[in-house]
């Protein structure tokens, strides 16, 4: 068991915090902060901001200018390898830092323990593993993307309270409160990208976007992923003339060409029941370097999602409405008719958004 | 504009919380809490616990001893009748209390007013209104009975995340967990009558009564009332031979005697759609005087309430379960068809209970 003290806790707390500034611009790359100790005081922090752009260490040993006999606190551990900048591994060594201690190793293949591996050959003490639960949950997208070839799920939905999202005669509307829209913005700003199905493209056309212009200006449009089998995307869709990219995924792509034409990407999948592959689609996103995809669908899709367990987190914003009987369920599961066939739950977080309920659970899944 | 110091609401608050003692034994009678002081000092304090036993004015000039001078600060207005206890203001005034302070005015047509009126004819000054909004909050069942002749109404459901409650094969079993099911408990002893549809009875064949011992040493059984149209309950019904009184609400009485023999009181109603009047029904708990109705119902008898506007507060207890599309709503509500037929909540309380949630919600009305 390795040791760590009171201050070691302060100060990777700080670095996590540090890491988070990282939440809209990071990706594809994981969010990581640093923070320089010398004598008890910091020296020097930093964080990841961007792709292509210095990485935390660096950052941090920039803003302290000499760092030599400090002790650095990172939340991932240093990369080794030669990547669009040059390894963090030499920057700390060069610049005599005296200790290191890691949250988490890097399940990057090219580091993963490689760069706490040539640091310790190099002669620095290195302590592995303070805080490392919270520094893999703020990276959990790039975990799993990386461990798993797959981007981590999350779903969004507005219901009233009792579940509903429209009438069955298919009336609907915005149903929950500014708060909650805003929180969605956020959302989407965390995400590299957001799924929905050609059937709330035909009934919203909507746009996929961040709005918010205080978010915005901290990260690039999250990709749009649009499942639509038969690619019935009409031609003048909003989301095709926004800014970011669109990529459809199909099973039939016999249209593909006019659509290619207005600037989206096809992607014809295996077929499952005449439908895209769910899965497949996880996988391209992955390859794509996704590593948080947001899904906002509609009833039928998030119940293809949902039965198929393919789905790691529900954000619930509840509407204080009862809606009734004669309604539309949020997912639609005809296949589930034994009460086995539920899903099981755990809250992460419970909060009040103005007059809406926020609930954020993730599926558990048997191991 | 009355004016309190923050001395005042110290000791109001504090009497309020006295009052909150009574809160499964006191009914019908409201929940009324005082604080005397002297000096700056509490001398004497109490609340009322029982209906036929002391007031709280009483129980706190007793505690005190000697209250000359004193400054008494009571949740209620002060009785001025003789009911089955002597009235308050004479022994306030015979104590020689020097000021009351009183939160709010007792609604009740033998007091409202008189009681204050009283006492200051009687020379001692009266300040009135410090913390009324919580005062009437505390005993809000007592006011809407004394106000309204119906009682508090409060639904309780469990149901899973997505709003369902069993499937529609008719599966169902309990889906929350232990805080839920003793916090329901604690609802249940709350409420001077529980109240249920004929459904449930011959489903489930439910107690309805308070189970828990730390609970039930406080209060007796409350009163079941039972929505049974046709007189359906079997004579064999588990809540026909447990503690407590059964009221059964009917439209064809026919086969009342074999029930009555069992010792359950049978009320005809007005029928409305052959089917028992759900006012009617409130109006004859509220003659018995019912202050609080907790309705533990199916989804149609639910539904019936919800839709006839007669639910005051909704404790929905959500488990962390997705049960899917092919599942029984919370409530029935097939005269719905238009999402302007929804009803509007107002969220008061939303908290964890083990891994369950529990959502407290109020019925906004049209004013």
């Amino acid at each position: 068991m390795t040791a760590f003290s009171k201050d070691d806790a302060v100060h990777m707390a700080r670095a996590l915090r540090l890491a988070s500034n990282g939440k809209y611009s990071a990706r594809p790359n994981p969010m990581v902060g640093c923070v320089l100790v010398r004598g008890g005081e910091v020296i020097g922090e930093g964080w990841h901001a961007k792709a292509g752009e210095p990485h935390a260490e660096i950052n941090a040993l920039a803003a302290a200018g000499d760092a030599r006999g400090a002790t650095a606190y990172i939340t991932l551990e240093p990369c080794v390898h030669q990547g669009r900048t040059p390894p963090c591994t030499d920057a700390l060594l060069a610049a005599g830092v005296a200790e290191l201690v890691v949250a988490a190793e890097d399940p990057y293949s090219s580091v993963n323990g490689k760069g706490i591996a040539r640091l310790r050959a190099a002669g620095m003490p290195v302590r592995v593993g303070l805080m490392d639960k919270a520094a893999k949950e703020l990276n959990r997208g790039f975990f799993r993307r990386v461990q798993t070839s797959k981007p981590f799920v999350r779903t969004k939905v507005a219901t009233s309270i009792d579940g509903a999202v429209a009438m069955r005669s298919g009336e609907s509307q915005w149903i929950t409160g500014v708060p909650a829209r805003v929180d969605v913005q956020r959302l989407r700003a965390a995400s590299g990208a957001i799924l929905t199905g050609i059937g709330t493209v035909l009934a919203d056309d909507p746009s996929l976007t961040v709005r918010d212009k205080s978010i915005r200006a901290h990260s690039e449009q999250p990709l749009r992923a649009i499942v639509d089998s038969k690619l019935r995307m009409p031609h003048a869709a909003n989301m095709l003339c926004l800014p970011g990219q669109t990529v459809i995924y199909c099973v039939d792509d016999t249209h593909r060409e006019a659509l290619q034409m207005k600037g989206a990407e096809i992607v014809r999948t295996a077929a499952e029941d005449e439908l895209v592959s769910l899965a497949e689609v996880l996988t391209d996103l992955a390859r794509r370097g996704i590593n948080d995809l947001l899904v906002e669908a509609g009833p039928a899709l998030l119940g293809s999602f949902v039965a198929a367990d393919l789905v790691d987190e529900l954000v619930i914003y509840q509407a204080p409405h009862i809606m009734g009987s004669e309604t539309v369920a949020m997912l639609q599961t005809p296949a589930w008719t034994r009460l086995s066939d539920r899903r099981q739950l755990e809250i992460s977080d419970v909060r009040r958004l103005g007059a809406d309920t926020r609930i954020t659970a993730r599926f558990v899944r048997a191991c």
